[in-house]
C-alpha cells in the first residue's frame, strides 16, 4: 500500500497539539499587535537566487529547491526575514518605519533529530527604516514580553555585534568576505565545540596560528552588563573603527534596554555570532534561565545591507524570531498547558432515530448562541455516547428523549460531575452558558 | 539586480490585505469550532505518490513536484483533503466520527489569471466515519453558516451524486475508470463549454454518438428540489442500481437540509461532477445568488474510497471547502470590509530626545493595559508625526512635552476629530480605553 507517515522530518498536528499551538500563536500575535507591529505574509515559494543571496553556506545546503513547471529555479523559504527584505526591496516607497510581524512556516532540510524539524513555524517581528539601536531594543523587548505572556519567566539575553567580530577579523588581517563568514559560523559554535574544538576548526579553515590565538582571546570574553565590553577593547586595541562602532551600538542597546527595565540579565558574549550571513550590527539571543542547555528560544539581529543588496539602496532593518517549536516543546514538558483536549462544549444525543430532526434544530440554536456544539451523527446507543463524550472531553451532554420532548424538556448531563437534571430548552441553554463562564470558556 | 516581485502567480499580503484576511479567517474558524470541528494541520510537503493517487489528470499536471535532497519524489499539497485522508489512513484507530477543520495554504501550478493563484488558501471541514448523508448536510450547513457569518446572504446550492453519473456511464456501456473520469471532467464544464462544446468534447474523447446523445439528455436535467430527480430516472430507466443508490442519497440529503432550514435554494443539477477524481457520492457547490457567473464559492462532496485506497480499509468521509480567495475578493469588491488600515490604536511622540525614556515607559504601560501602542523611533518633528499617524490611520496621538511632563501630564490628540487636550497619564489611559470601547475595538 502507501506510506502514510508524513514526509520525514515533518509533522501532522492532531487536535490536541493544534489546540496548544493555536493558544501559543494567538497569544504571540496579540503581543506583537500590542507592540505596534502589523501583519504581513509572503509566499512559501521564492526565487532561488533571492533565498541564496545572503543565507550563508550552512543554510544554503538546507534549502528545498527545485525547478518549477516554467523551468525557473525556486525554493521554499528557510526564514521569514529574507522574504520581508524582498517585499521592502520591491516597494521602496514603503512608509517607514515599518513594523511588521509574521507567524508562519519555513522549511530547512535538517538532519532529523529531537527538536529539529524540516518544516517548522517561526514568529518574527522586524522594524524597517530605523538605524538607531532603539529599534533593536524594541524588537528584543517585544520577544521577551511575548515569552512572559506565555508564562515563561527569567531570561538570559546574550548580545554581541557583528562589527566587533568584523573588527577582530580586520585586526588579524582577514579581509576575504567568505573567510570572515566561515570564522563567524565557527566562533558561534563555541558552546557546542568548546575552546579546543573552535581552535581546531579555525586552524582547519586556514587561519594562521597567531590569529587564532587572538581570536580565542577575544571570544572568551563574556560578562554581565556593559563593563565586559571594555575588556574586549583591551584585546583588540581601542582604535579599530569597526570595533568602536559596534561597541557604541552595544552601549546604546544596553541603555535602551534599561528604559524597558530589561537590563538585568543581559550578557555581552564575544563568541555570539549567529549562523546567517546577513547580520551587520547588534545580534542577540534569548535563553530561558535554568534551561540554557536546550539552546536559545529567540534570536535575531540587525541586517542593514540585506535590502540594499536586493534593490541597490540600503535600508536599515532589525528583527527577532521566536523559536516557537522549542517554546511549545518546553511548555509542554513543563506541563504549562491547561487546555481542554477538544474545543467542543456541548454534545446532543437522541434516544430514537426520528428525534434527529430536533437534535439538529437544537444544535443550530446553540451554535447561533455561540456554543461549540456537536450532535450524534451515527445514531449510537446512549451508553456508547456517554463513553464517547467522556473520552472526547466534552463537558455537557444534552439528551433528547421522547417523553421529555413532549413536555418541551431535555436531560442535561454534567459530564465531570456525573450528574444530570431535566430542564426546558431555555434553561438548558442558560445553565450551560453560565457554567462555561465560570469555567472561563468564552 | 534581483527580481524582487513574488514568484509568478503568488502574492505578498501587505498589512491592509492581511487585516481583511485575518478577519475572514478568524470568523470562519470560530464558526467551524461552533459546529464541533477540531483543528488539524499537516505538512505542506507530501510524498508525490500520495498526492497523485486520486487527484485526477487535470490537477496532477498542476502539482509542484520535485526530488528532495534525500532523492525522494515529493510535492506541495494541492488540497487539504488528500493530506487528511493520509492522516486517517496512518491512524486507523482514530476515534470516529472525527470532525476536523483546516484553514491553510495549498499550491497549484495554474495559468495565472484574474482570481486564480498558484498559492492560495482553503478553509475545509470534513467528517470521517459517517456514511449516512446526515454528515453531508452537516458540512454543507457549516459552510453556509460561515458564509452568512461573513455577511453574505442568499445562496444557491447545486447538488448531484457521483453514483448518478456512474449509473449513466453504466447505462451507455462505459466501464473503463479513466474514461469515466474523463467524461465527468467534461460534463462538469457544461457551464463553460455549453451544450455543443460538451457534445464535441465527448465525441473527441471517443464516446459513441448514441451514448453522447443519452448523456446530453441526462445532464440537461436541472431543477429546484427533489422532483427533478425523477426526471433523470426517466432518461436512465429506473432500474440501474448505482443510479438508485445515488438517488436515495440525494433524497436523504434534501430531507436533512430541510431540518437545517436550508432546502429552499437547493438545485439538483445532473451536469455537476466536480473536477477531482476522489468523489464517490453526493457532491455539492455553493453559489452566491446574483453572482453565479464568478463560479462557486464553496464546494465538496463524499469520498468514501480515498482513505481505503491509502490503507486498505474503507472509511467513509465527506467534506467541503470554502473558496476563501474568491470570497475575500468578492467581499472586497462589494465594499463589505469596514476595518481600519492598521491595528495600532495609540502613537506616542516626544518633543525632545531625552524624553525617549518616558515615551518607552508610557508605551510599556499602555501595552500592559492591552492597548496596541507604538512610539516614535526616529525622533521626528511633531509636524511629520502628525502626518504619519494620519496616514497610518492611528486614532490617538499622545505627545510628551517637557512642560507638561513636569506637571505629570501629556497632550492627548484625537486624530479624527483633530482636537486635543492636556491630561494626566491615568486620564489619558482611561480616555483612550473608553473611546476604543465606543469605537468597538476590543
Amino acid at each position: 500500500m502507501f506510506k502514510t507517515q508524513p514526509v520525514r522530518g515533518m509533522r501532522d498536528f492532531l487536535p490536541e497539539d493544534m489546540i496548544k499551538r493555536q493558544y501559543v500563536f494567538d497569544k504571540i500575535r496579540s503581543v506583537f499587535e500590542r507592540f505596534g507591529f502589523q501583519p504581513l505574509e509572503t509566499p512559501a515559494v521564492e526565487y532561488l537566487e533571492i533565498l541564496t543571496a545572503k543565507s550563508g553556506k550552512d543554510v544554503e545546503k538546507q534549502i528545498y529547491k527545485f525547478k518549477d513547471l516554467g523551468d525557473r529555479w525556486v525554493g521554499l523559504r528557510f526564514d521569514l526575514t529574507v522574504p520581508l527584505a524582498r517585499v521592502i526591496a520591491s516597494n521602496p516607497v514603503f512608509r517607514r518605519p515599518f513594523k511588521r510581524y509574521c507567524i508562519s512556516r519555513v522549511w530547512r532540510y535538517e538532519r532529523p533529530q529531537s527538536g529539529r524539524y524540516r518544516e517548522f513555524w517561526q514568529a518574527d517581528v522586524d522594524i524597517v527604516g530605523v538605524s538607531d539601536p532603539v529599534a533593536d531594543s524594541e524588537v528584543l523587548a517585544t520577544a521577551i514580553f511575548a515569552l512572559k505572556e506565555l508564562g515563561l519567566k527569567d531570561f538570559i539575553v546574550r548580545v554581541n555585534n557583528r562589527k566587533v567580530l568584523e573588527g577582530l577579523c580586520e585586526e588579524v588581517g582577514i579581509k576575504d568576505e567568505e573567510k570572515k563568514m566561515e570564522i563567524f559560523r565557527t566562533v558561534d559554535k563555541l558552546d557546542r565545540l568548546g575552546q579546543e574544538g573552535v581552535r581546531k576548526s579555525l586552524l582547519e579553515i586556514g587561519v594562521e596560528e597567531e590569529s587564532v590565538n587572538m581570536i580565542m582571546d577575544a571570544i572568551r570574553i563574556k560578562g554581565r552588563g556593559i563593563e565586559s565590553l571594555s575588556l574586549i577593547g583591551e584585546v583588540l586595541g581601542n582604535s579599530n573603527k569597526l570595533f568602536l562602532e559596534g561597541k557604541e551600538e552595544l552601549e546604546k542597546l544596553f541603555e535602551y534596554l534599561g528604559y524597558y527595565g530589561l537590563c538585568d540579565n543581559v550578557i555581552f558574549d564575544a563568541s555570539l555570532a549567529r549562523g546567517l550571513d546577513y547580520y551587520t550590527g547588534n545580534i542577540f539571543e534569548v535563553y530561558l534561565s535554568g534551561y540554557e542547555r536546550i539552546g536559545s528560544i529567540s534570536g535575531g539581529g540587525r541586517y542593514d545591507k540585506l535590502i540594499g543588496m536586493l534593490c541597490g539602496r540600503d535600508i536599515p532593518a532589525v528583527g527577532i524570531s521566536l523559536g516557537v517549536e522549542r517554546i511549545i516543546d518546553l511548555m509542554d514538558r513543563m506541563g504549562m498547558f491547561k487546555l481542554p483536549k477538544r474545543k467542543t462544549s456541548v454534545f446532543i444525543c437522541y434516544t430514537k432515530d426520528d428525534l434527529l430532526k430536533y437534535a439538529i434544530e437544537l444544535s443550530m440554536r446553540m451554535r447561533r448562541e455561540g456554543l461549540n456544539t456537536d450532535f450524534d451523527l451515527l445514531g449510537r446507543k446512549l451508553k456508547d455516547l456517554l463513553s464517547y463524550a467522556d473520552k472526547e472531553d466534552i463537558p455537557f451532554l444534552v439528551i433528547l428523549g421522547e417523553k421529555e420532548m413532549k413536555e418541551g424538556k431535555v436531560v442535561l448531563r454534567y459530564m465531570m460531575e456525573k450528574t444530570q437534571e431535566t430542564v426546558t430548552f431555555d434553561e438548558c441553554l442558560k445553565k450551560i452558558k453560565k457554567s462555561l463562564e465560570i469555567m472561563g470558556i468564552r
